[in-house]
């Protein structure tokens, strides 16, 4: 406390230098004077950090406007946020697929990979098939390995916080894989490893469906139906990460699972078999009377799921995603019921960012672990 | 930010003050040379605070403790927190009964106060009963009026930011209440009005049977039951206010309520009725086969409920509360049956403060809301 009135050179240092990044992050270019302007640092400050994050290539002067030049004999020098300073991966690692993203220190999209992986592929051969989808997109886009400065990944089950899986019944040798450590080995960055929906609760607040809603649940309404929770704009992943893992709830005095409510036949569907899921949704609106009747049974159970979350949290906004297909017809039964049965029901939205929802959600949890090394200045002031 | 290298005087002096204030509140007495120790401050400082600590009735000259004196020729001035500057409530407004807690600004309880009420009593003939509680409570005390700096309140429904009871629908004529305007009325203090299960969750964790446990729900088993949870030590609310009002859940697909559940007769149960309940669970134990087949199905309910809680929210811990008898005949059964339905199950543990619980959770509100006044400069200094 009482450091605050002396001031630690090192540490003001870096409060400046945070306070002109976020000065020029916020803009495509500015000059000096109008960096002094916005930050209420003094010229010669000023000068000096910005000369010191040239130096650490975070900061560059940029081409001098040509208008500018043309109205001006001699334009004052520019600088920008070198955002192509490092690069960002967010990966899905799911059942039938691995997808990577890449991304600038902005988080703007690069470029994009995605492979087929069978349903029944052992852990080993997941993860090479996620290596190849990584090495292709880095090599297209040609950015060096090197330039990498935070992975971040989104998979199925409950996610230690050191990126071990704690239980993962969704994809064959899950359960107990170091996944955080097997990743690592991969990159010389650091690795975030998240619930797939977590990382789709976040991906829909950043640019999705949520982006105004700072308490929000998102709900991957799959055959493993599974939840995350943004509070206040943050992810909730409860007190051992398994938050929102709602798919025990049917256990509950219910002895049906969505394989059997959804089947037409005797035979329950296979767990993970979303084709067989879209065919019903089809044949549903196409009025065949014994689909209709399992996606009302389904939506019934979607329902009871959505409810307790609901109950339990109080968000402002669900949405819904985790099929491309048929979802949009649950939007409507569920508005419906939430309505009569919460006290306070939250506005229903279907997912806007569809498949692209995990590898986005875990592309943002790497932006803000480096925005949080860049820019963390206001923590770092209170914690003093 | 570019204040931080300044500095505001009177921001100064009342950081410096807090820490003052801090360091007091953390021991019986100290003398400026122990303040001047642990805060880190310079002695002229130190002098200059308490003097205006003392001014404003905040601190003391302590008595000379005797065993220095017999040592020292002339013992060191020593100072100390005056608690006793200012007082605070905690109410209960319940089905049954209205109850008041008294505390001085340690939170110590110095006198307590309950009255029995009419479960149909209008809100007029509720608030009277209180009005009589509190005063008699005051006097009882010897603690006038005016020293009052906060009122907490606990009171079952959605309650709003101002106090507005949104939806209450276990007493009559609560639904729309403006109670936190009408409480105002009585007191010259912030008015802070809570739903009773949140505040029971404040109550447990803060001296009771979570003391441990930031990451917590206690759960309000009574025939309304309703949840309050605490997130990272911080009160979720939920985005409106109705976080943890799970009592709707069992109308989803479930047509039974508890009051049904419970019934050894064709009758239900009144729903507020606890006596009959404690009957029945007492029937139970007794070995009634007609009261074992109804707790049995009434704890089915409330596992049911708790999961739903616990899936969503990944607590720590569990505290179930509501009734003083027949109530820990739940904790086995409960603990079982989360072990079998959750990922990770939370300990469940039975609450330590019974029907003491919603205004100890109230009074905490208000003792919290003291505190940052009083001692709000971390986050006055980050917000800066």
């Amino acid at each position: 406390m009482a450091g605050l009135t002396g001031g630690d050179p090192s540490l003001l240092r870096r409060i400046n230098s945070t306070v002109v990044l976020h000065a020029l992050r916020a803009t495509d270019s500015a000059t000096l004077t109008e960096i002094t302007r916005v930050t209420g640092l003094s010229r010669p400050t000023v000068e000096g950090v910005v000369e010191g994050l040239i130096e650490a290539g975070l900061v560059v002067e940029a081409a001098a406007d040509e208008g500018t030049a043309r109205r001006q004999g001699r334009p004052a020098r520019r600088f920008r946020f070198r955002a192509e300073a490092g690069h960002l991966l967010g990966l899905e690692i799911g059942p039938h697929r691995v997808a990577a993203l890449l991304s600038d220190l902005d988080g703007r999209v690069i470029g994009a990979q995605a492979k087929d992986v069978g349903e029944g592929a052992p852990a080993d051969e997941r993860l090479e098939r996620l290596r190849t989808a990584v090495a292709e997109l880095l090599r297209r886009a040609g950015v060096a390995r090197g330039s990498l400065r935070a992975v971040g990944a989104g998979t199925p089950g409950i996610v230690e916080a050191d990126g071990t899986v704690r239980l993962g019944t969704a994809l064959p040798g899950w359960t107990g894989l170091g996944l955080g450590e097997r990743l690592s080995r991969s990159f010389r960055c650091p690795v975030l490893v998240e619930n797939d929906a977590n990382a789709a609760a976040v991906a829909e607040h950043w640019k999705g469906a949520a982006t105004g809603s700072d308490d929000m649940v998102f709900v991957l309404a799959g055959l493993s139906p599974g939840a995350g929770a943004l509070i206040g704009g943050r992810l909730h992943r409860g007190y051992g990460g398994a938050a929102g893992e709602i798919g025990a709830l049917h256990l509950l005095g219910r002895d049906v699972t969505p394989e059997t409510l959804l089947s037409t036949t005797d035979e329950p569907l296979h767990p993970l078999d979303e084709q067989a899921v879209a065919k019903v949704f089809a044949e549903a609106r196409e009025g065949d009377r014994r689909a209709r009747a399992a996606v009302e049974r389904f939506i019934q159970r979607l329902v009871h799921d959505v409810a307790a979350l609901v109950l339990a949290l109080d968000p402002e906004l669900v949405v819904v995603g985790g099929w491309a297909a048929g979802l949009d017809g649950v939007l409507e039964p569920l508005r419906r019921e939430l309505a009569r049965y919460c006290l306070r029901p939250p506005r229903v939205a279907l997912s806007l960012l569809g498949e692209a929802a995990v590898a986005t959600g875990a592309l943002r949890l790497a932006l803000d672990h480096v925005e949080e090394e860049l820019f963390a200045v206001e923590g770092a002031t209170a914690r003093r």
